[in-house]
């Protein structure tokens, strides 16, 4: 069984970009020709979700490594979404891509093992987001579960929205809350570690506070980041420089509607849109200029 | 368009207790007699899921007016688990129940928006409990949502589990975090009250923290808490009285496997252990004795 960080530095390696593709589908951004195939019903938009996401996968397949499907999008058409993100999820890794699920589960005990099997046995995921605000007992049946299969998780420590630093700055005992969320994540990652000496337990960081991401990349140095908030959020490839460690890894760059959505929805020609925003996004987080 | 909390009172008041029974199926927990008659895939399980909580939903439903069916189980089974939750949540509005779904999201913006469709539309909730750590961005799209068609929230501010002081107790300018959660839920929660003078954004406050929770009684007079903790998790009547305001109401105390596995899964008269088990927690905390 090869180590999580270990497929994940292979799946960015292989491409050679730190780009993350973001599967946020919106029934209003659709394409026009995919969304008028398809009902405006739940069942209806969760098939047109299914159908874009698939041609999405296909078409940003040759240029990146790894992708991230929002669950919520997918949980927000009933059951047929959860079959349809199923089959984008059995899709991607046919395609060989590395996935994360965004749910941003957190529970407790039976129930976090719950959520992990909705995420590594259901959802076959190779790493799911995480929010710590329950404590210990919410991320550890987590890793535990995952551990099993070499999967990992990506824990909220400091997010891209503005509304973030509402808790996460709360100054405690001298230090922002996510600093005390870092060093939680430090702990954790450090007792499993790969050969390329980065370990299973990630950290969310938003590209839109890089004195926050260079710190946290000094106090770190063995957590992989996921980093929102890059593209049509504000952040610019400058700004998230700071996510990776001078080999080049050590973080993927995540952008969602920039790559995914680049067309007005009445452009016939959307999938050249596509294949050239995810073009120029896998360029500019190369990882010869990452580093 | 009757106002959250007013129903909430209503259904509270119409039973006479704050006992809130939790739908948390578990396979092995299950009573054989059901567990046999379905395959141990995830499409079975989720048919004796279903099957289960029904049977539970009609037992309990002469003693209490609030239930709260946990996602995370339902999840583990795929879209099949989907389609039984929702099952599960359309019988409980039939019998007249209140229903809190359990699914601690957390999410921003639109995100947050499509989590919102999930649980009020999809599943039909009356109320969804919610992850604040994302911030004031997660939250509010939340409100909104529920806003529009009377229904409300529950926000995480100080759960049960042994682990959560990690993050929940430190001390953030002189006070710990969980009391800084509580203030920005009473501002929202100031934002929309009903005739019975509560708010539509409560609050998860575990029964094993009495002190705590006598403290936010106090600070918090507008807000209906959700207590777990209660029974097999160790929160005693006792613990949980100092929840309740004077006239009675303010809380709902939710028990799942005390109420609902208080049998071996041999145990051919389950239903009658459920029946003798949901009497005696309901009388627990009857109206009359919680003011």
């Amino acid at each position: 069984m090869t180590h999580f960080a270990d497929r994940l530095a292979a799946a960015v390696r292989a491409k050679g970009t730190a780009l993350c593709v973001g599967l946020d589908p919106r029934r209003e951004s659709l394409p026009k020709s995919v969304r008028d195939r398809h009902h405006d019903t739940p069942d209806g938009t969760a098939v047109a979700y299914e159908e874009f996401c698939l041609r999405v996968l296909d078409i940003v397949t040759p240029r990146v490594g790894v992708v991230k499907p929002q669950s919520a999008f997918f949980e927000a058409c009933g059951p047929a979404g959860v079959v349809a993100l199923q089959r984008v999820m059995r899709r991607a890794r046919q395609l060989g891509l590395f996935t994360i699920l965004d749910a941003k589960r957190g529970d407790i005990a039976s129930t976090a093992a719950a959520y992990a099997t909705a995420a590594f046995d259901v959802m076959d995921a190779d790493a799911v987001t995480v929010n710590p605000y329950l404590g210990r007992d919410a991320v550890e049946p987590l890793i535990t579960a995952a551990r099993r299969s070499g999967r990992g998780l990506f824990v909220l420590v400091r997010t891209s929205n503005p509304g973030a630093g509402l808790f996460q700055d709360l100054n405690c005992d001298g230090r922002p809350l996510y600093q005390h969320v870092a060093a939680a994540v430090a702990f954790w990652n450090g007792e499993n570690l790969g050969a390329c000496g980065y370990g299973d337990v990630g950290a969310v960081v938003g590209a839109n506070h890089p004195n926050e991401l260079k710190l946290l990349r000094e106090q770190l140095p063995q957590v992989w980041f996921l980093v929102p908030g890059y593209g049509a959020q504000g952040g610019t490839a400058a700004d998230v420089r700071a996510a990776f460690r001078a080999d080049g890894l050590g973080a993927v760059v995540n952008s969602s509607r920039g790559v995914t959505f680049p067309f007005p929805p009445d452009d016939a020609d959307w999938e050249a849109a596509i294949k050239i925003a995810v073009d120029r996004a896998a360029v500019e987080l190369a990882l010869d200029r990452t580093g």
